[in-house]
């Protein structure tokens, strides 16, 4: 009999429970031994593995986080820390893993594998969505909704004073939240990681508006975005218009988590039910991911090398809808 | 100069308005005249035309509803009718109809063109997601999320009850709905138009699952099924299941408001600069699709006569995680 | 040692998880030792009852339902059966009761408490806010903010197609959902049973209303208006006023569940650290309210049989607002 | 005929739309002339004044933020600049102002009163809930619940990397919005201006949960604590307990925005409602609040001098839960 276990890794999505519970289950249909490890790699490493069945992932479909709980770990960069947790594995016979991360997680999987042989699959479970071989992320929907909600309540207040908000959103190194929820709410300017952020066109197109009178403005920054963030935009936009009455929001935290959305519950679905399926085909170290609507597997060495890229159409499609 | 309409017709759905703020908003940017009409033909009959302007769609991008109001016209299937509301677009010079809605609605859009030789481009918005040539309809996205916030509240209902709830979602036609938002809140059965309805294998699936004490059940229902909705289906079960404490919920009209979903804001916003683009380019009486993440473009009489159907994947998927 | 055990019964509503949080946390804190019943008296029949510590109620303040389950109970509503209940308690040492329902769930209490001398204390948990001694029962803010939430969607859809909507809302008793949530989605009628519905009242607004081309109506009616809910309100107007293009919607069980809101989280919370603090000092057989503000105790003979009473002031500030 | 205007002042709150509909319904049905001032007492000192009808405050009661908007005004504080704007009242003789505002805006009013005689009534929107004289501010309910949700996602993500959490709540000089939304998630310790905060205590209690390997845990600050808000306390846990996990998030402007709750909605209808029916009665220069249920009128001296206490019972209702 096949036994996987399956852990979660790197930082929370609100989806990952869905996951967890789509491969619990599907491995139990086909007759698997299934197991949770908890706290990523930590649970590996602590031998803080344990059987889980259909009731295990019962009524969680719904519940943000994860609960098999995540980590990062630092004695799982060492071989010597790899060593002791696959001889937990072992022990149980344990003969594949579903790794769900991004991918500081997948470099963690691919170690296992090519190290010591050991079966992975890795689905993608970041907000950010910024994994090469995948158009979703578990989480990424559920992130943007959280933003839109906020950056909505936002902008009640923006109107009521007329005033100009630099909004904050997550992503170091990707921009897809930025730019999904700033459409979506939007904004004047989106100041993202991928595209050169011309400041001295931001405030130009700021004092035309002021101008015009249109005095509600939005701005939405990505955390990465090379200008620094939204405190540093909103330094220098007080400096050169003064008389704008400019405030900062950071979201933070709040994006992580909440109820996953219908989108995410249904990747998450999907994807765990494809990585059970492609553990029994004997498709190996790869991450499943979904492209062009159709289940895809990238070899987990190039899903954490790529990288995607954002099409300038959305840019363009941004700056004339804000006009 | 270029003159463009553009109306919403047939049942609304949330992210209506972000179509018209991006059909107005790109017309405008690109030098063009833009007027709204109301309640869908109704206003072309009625002469209830108006000129938009960038202010005229600002602050309505996380509206439901639709600021044209939409309605269903009997005197527009009737060629003098048809006459009439054209002379009201000559008369004010108008040559492009942007038309938000479903196939009724695509259907008046093919009669203006082939007729009278108005350049009309259609873009999908219907809850229903039941229109040939794109992945994404405007209003789908919230509508799944409205019955899954809505079936997870159920469930904490039935959960503390044991009970069985029989949920009908919209769909008259297609199943979209029942089935993403019946696999998002891991329905045990979810009945559709598009699949056979084995009532034996359902009473079967909840007399084995009765036996296992797992005693929380729910049952997703699109209102098209061919068993004919929850209350036919509940009278069965509690023929058949009497000791089932089986309620029936019929989630209605809520499922058509609301503000849009970050995804559907988006789609729609992207749909709205393509219609205009499309115009200028030339390519007329053609439905704004998305297909594999790119814009697609479907001449609308195959928009309206061909069917999308739903991949048998889904239904097993639901089948094992029910288990 | 005081040993403590606490029920959900009747039907389950938000914040009952809140309420069973502070109970059980508080007799921890005072050193008592306490007990979970499952489903309301029938755990206690049946001697499904088991010790409760801290970590039992982690993370359940934000959870709609029950983790106690709930039910009716036949079998307790006899002599005979409260007996084997009160056996269940009494080789345990269990020495207070806390029950968490309604009315029907207090005349349990009152049994056991005059039957069997078992100190018995009531928490008001029910959406209907119907019970005499407290201004807030548990679970009604979030029900009407439910309701409001739901109406505030119709609404959007009402507006596009300029339509009449007649939504039924829980309440058979009483029409504190409809008219809280009839008041804050600017409801043209409320029909409660503690008021006479003037049918031809109804008839009269509407018909005034439409030559007014104020075309968008909402009437909100509680499932127990003595003129027969939603369908039958909708029935009348589609033969006096068959033009309007009325529509139903039945809110239903939706309106039971989900996390609940911060002001039912509030008052359960405090409602339970006083059910304890209360058997600690010796006033027993009492219902826990909330009056102006303070705490309030009721002879649970009492919140039984009393009404509470709608302010006729309401009623005047609907009539005068909906104009 | 009595004329009538409503202004809006200071920060927005969640509910003032509602008020301002109500204030100028009832107006409108007592046959009296109403006006809307834009931008608070700015537009009063600018004549941005306009008539109001029933129309104009439609489909607004569910919407945040304030359709009159709202602003500080420093020329309204000198003696001219209130002659100013008391000009462009009298030459439309508006002989009664409705301020919706916090005590900032009630000085304000109190001057108009004093100085020129103008009736003025106050209604308390504010979402600090910090006014003498009223249980409810319109907003608070609101800002609550935004901030309870918030905090209910960021536990999911505490939760998930067993991490502490610290979140920073608004509240300049009143611990409200704290007290109740870190009781409604379970926080474990709440720092409000009200209460003394002993930070040695705060650190023996979390070192002592970390013995116990309670390792999620919360702490909700309000802003105006007198230890200075999340990044200071944050800054003193990381030094006492290096090895926690330990992370800010400070909620900001989210708390002012968003759809009003139904409570706020209500209690809004109601005190605008009385506004205009204590203009009637001659009862002018006071604030209209609601205490233990019922309608009170509070001097504006007396509501802007007094300030409320929060009850120590509740501190100790923290204190017994979170253990």
């Amino acid at each position: 009999m096949t036994k996987v276990a399956v852990l979660t890794s790197g930082g929370d999505s609100p989806g990952m429970n869905a996951a967890i519970r789509a491969v619990v289950r599907t491995g139990i249909y086909y007759g698997m031994e299934m197991f949770g490890i908890m706290r990523g790699y930590n649970g590996m490493l602590e031998d803080d593995i344990f059987p889980m069945n259909s009731r295990s992932v019962a009524n969680i479909i719904q519940r943000g986080g994860t609960i098999l709980k995540t980590a990062r770990s630092k004695e799982f960069f060492t071989y010597e820390g790899r060593q002791k947790a696959v001889a937990n594995l072992e022990k149980r016979g344990i003969n594949g893993v579903v790794v769900i991360g991004g991918d500081g997680s997948f470099t963690g999987a691919l170690k296992l594998s090519t190290e010591f042989n050991i079966p992975c699959i890795g689905l993608p479970g970041t907000i950010d969505k910024d994994l090469y071989g995948t158009d979703f992320t578990i989480g990424f929907d559920t992130a943007v909704n959280t933003a839109v909600e906020a950056i909505d309540k936002i902008r009640d207040t923006a109107d009521a004073h007329d005033r100009l908000f630099i909004v904050e959103v997550m992503g170091r190194h990707a921009g897809y939240i930025a730019l999904h929820s700033g459409i979506s709410t939007g904004a004047e300017n989106i100041l993202i990681p991928e595209a050169e952020t011309n400041i001295e066109e931001v405030i130009a197109s700021l004092s035309e508006k002021e101008k015009r009178k249109k005095l509600v403005n939005l701005i939405v920054v990505a955390e990465g975005d090379e200008f620094g963030g939204a405190n540093q935009i909103a330094k220098i936009v007080k400096e050169r218009l003064p008389h704008l009455d400019t405030r900062v929001s950071i979201l933070g935290h709040i994006q992580r988590g909440g109820s996953p959305s219908a989108m995410d519950r249904l990747i998450a679905s999907r994807m765990g039910y494809h990585a059970i399926e492609s553990l029994m085909e004997g498709r190996h170290n790869v991450m499943v991911g979904v492209l062009n609507n159709e289940i895809a597997y990238t070899p987990l060495e190039i899903a954490i090398r790529e990288k995607q890229s954002i099409s300038s159409d959305w840019l363009r499609i941004v700056k004339i809808l804000a006009s």
